[in-house]
């Protein structure tokens, strides 16, 4: 794996970049749609190729392990060959769906042990065994098992989790260091900086993280209910002390808003369910603001879905007609409005690359921030 | 619109032809995907036209009335276009949806009064008032009025009702006749065949049809759960009756086999919910067979769905994985599903004309029976 700037902000944080993986370039900053259980949902991998044009994808660890598990993926040679995407992969660690899915879990030196939510068998992830699932799902880039603190955290809550994923750290760098990649190509780990809302762990921990020497790094335990100048001012804090020759990817954001403002931080890789999960309840990401297209208002109104953005879903198909499909539940309506905010939030980073690259980022930044997170 | 009849096997009724319309040109026999509220569930337009390789959809008065409602749809032009499908598109009539869905709902001389089933709000359907509606939702080809009786039904009640049937179709001809096509198309009239399974009811209803002298005509009130052998015989019966140079439609027929058995009768046009609805849940339709994809045995079989099929969905996707998306409910599944077998039953008909064409129609119709309705 090989990380390139290739251009830096002069009024902000903001870089662009190229990372090299065994499946292909990703051009950063980028947004990773979430293909929670293997499936971006709504989405054909067609789409995601040739409308999102996505150009890597999340899959998520606690899902695939338990559905369709790690037998049928190791057969099928890996995720990639399982699902047909063949650009790269990142998988989370499912430390955080065994915090937010999973029942009875209980948190042992050794790692985590948790119910299932699907039917309750009961299981026990370690960092070990989760590099080991990582391995075999095929992920080019394996994420850290963490602790994803809640918001609100105290403090020595925060302190002794943050320890605790220090420690899970060391045991994740040690067997990826002893395993080999399962299926040919690179898998990369990203270790996770958290810390909560405290700055001297968010500063201790950036340092730990950043020592670990990986090919990348996450920032994790934000998006969680905190306040955005809160995430905004860690983001910050630890995008200083993260080195800035290696990929920094902050988890589970967010608005494009959210995502505009981070990139200015110095972020480049980012992840958020809101594009697709939004989607299925009818709220639209756009160039010119956000929509509830369940809203009145759009009853008949014949206009594009999003005209100024381009591409299939966003003007083939009208408000009104995407509206009536959502309010009938009908699968289509899904399908559409989950094209449109991915197409949209892909179209957000290109663009802010762009920007970046013609050293004209912050101005139009600022602008397009208004404008994304108006509510039409 | 015409119709031109282009081959005749000569050891079945099976009949090849081409239906014009304002909206482009239909090679019969054909099936029209059903798009009950102005979408065929889980399918792109572009999907449609595409890969499904569909010529005609069909669209459900009752639903579309009900929403997004006439008004929205005479604002936009039309069905066509406000779901941006441009190649012809049939509407029912409503009537079965009136008796299958709606709740008390009341024969009166002058109509159906019923009740929706999503706000229970009061409606009153009318021959004349039916026509108005698929004028108004743009149809290229409007269906009659009529009461569909279930099965079993007894004698009196289905002669009853056939004659109620005709005593409409009067008045449904009649309003086409003093009104102008909507949207500057044309807009043709196809009157109904009732009479439940009693063979003297069929004759007298097919020659009354057929009086009518429209452009096309259609059988009812079958596959409502009588035998097959029923369905044929009365299907034989009728196209027996109905001019051989228009078209015929059987209405909500049916599986792979029912389609190639009636297209050996004589029938030119079909529609049913099965392949979608029945795509969702799981069971697919292939070249080879039928297959669960929910079974066990499907659980690590890496193989294309359906490679000999082609396209898409059939050989991009494998069957365990498909299966591991119907098991989980991914909105994916339903959309894999779906493309399957649409395309499936279109390549059916397809290959039916090519076969009917070629002169060597009943032989290949009689192994295709077979492997079609295997269970794999
Ligand atoms: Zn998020
Ligand atoms: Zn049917």
């Amino acid at each position: 794996m090989k990380f390139t700037l290739v251009a830096k902000d002069q009024q902000s944080s903001a870089r662009a970049g190229v990372l090299e993986t065994d499946h292909g370039k990703i051009q950063t900053p980028i947004f990773m749609p979430v293909g929670t259980a293997g499936s971006v949902k709504a989405v054909h991998q067609r789409e995601l190729e040739q409308d999102v044009q996505a150009q890597i994808i999340l899959g998520n660890t606690y899902h695939l392990y338990l559905r369709p598990g790690i037998e049928l993926l190791e057969k099928a040679g890996g995720l990639h060959q399982f699902n047909g995407w063949k650009k790269p992969i990142l998988t989370d660690s499912g430390g955080y769906q065994v915090y937010s899915l999973a029942e009875n879990r209980k948190i042992v030196e050794d790692g985590v042990t948790f119910k299932s939510h699907i039917d309750g068998s009961r299981h026990l992830f370690t960092p070990e065994s989760v590099m080991d699932i990582q391995r075999t799902i095929g992920a080019d880039i394996i994420m850290a098992f963490d602790e994803c603190t809640p918001y609100p955290c105290d403090y020595s809550y925060a302190k002794t989790s943050m320890e605790l994923t220090h420690q899970w750290l060391k045991r994740c760098v040690a067997r990826i260091n002893s395993t080999e990649p399962k299926y040919g190509y690179e898998q990369a780990l990203f270790p996770i900086v958290q810390g909560s809302v405290y700055k001297d762990l968010r500063e201790q921990s950036a340092e730990f993280i950043a020592s670990q020497n990986q090919q990348g790094n996450a920032i994790g335990g934000l998006s969680v209910g905190e306040p955005h100048e809160e995430m905004y001012a860690m983001t910050s804090l630890v995008c200083g002390i993260l080195p800035a020759g290696k990929p920094r990817y902050l988890m589970g954001v967010g608005t494009p808003e959210n995502i505009l403002e981070c990139i200015a931080l110095g972020v480049d890789m980012f992840d958020c369910v809101m594009p697709t999960r939004n989607a299925r309840n009818g709220m639209l990401f756009t160039t010119q603001g956000i929509i509830n297209i369940r809203n009145e208002k759009w009853k008949d109104d014949l206009s594009p879905i999003d005209e100024t953005l381009g591409g299939y879903a966003s003007t083939f198909y009208s408000k009104a007609y995407l509206r009536h499909l959502i309010i009938n539940k009908e699968i289509l309506g899904a399908q559409i409005a989950t094209l449109q905010n991915l197409t949209f939030y892909l179209w957000l980073v290109k663009e802010a690359r762009k920007q970046i690259e013609a050293g004209t980022f912050t101005g139009w930044k600022n602008q397009m921030v208004k404008k994304v997170s108006q509510r039409l």
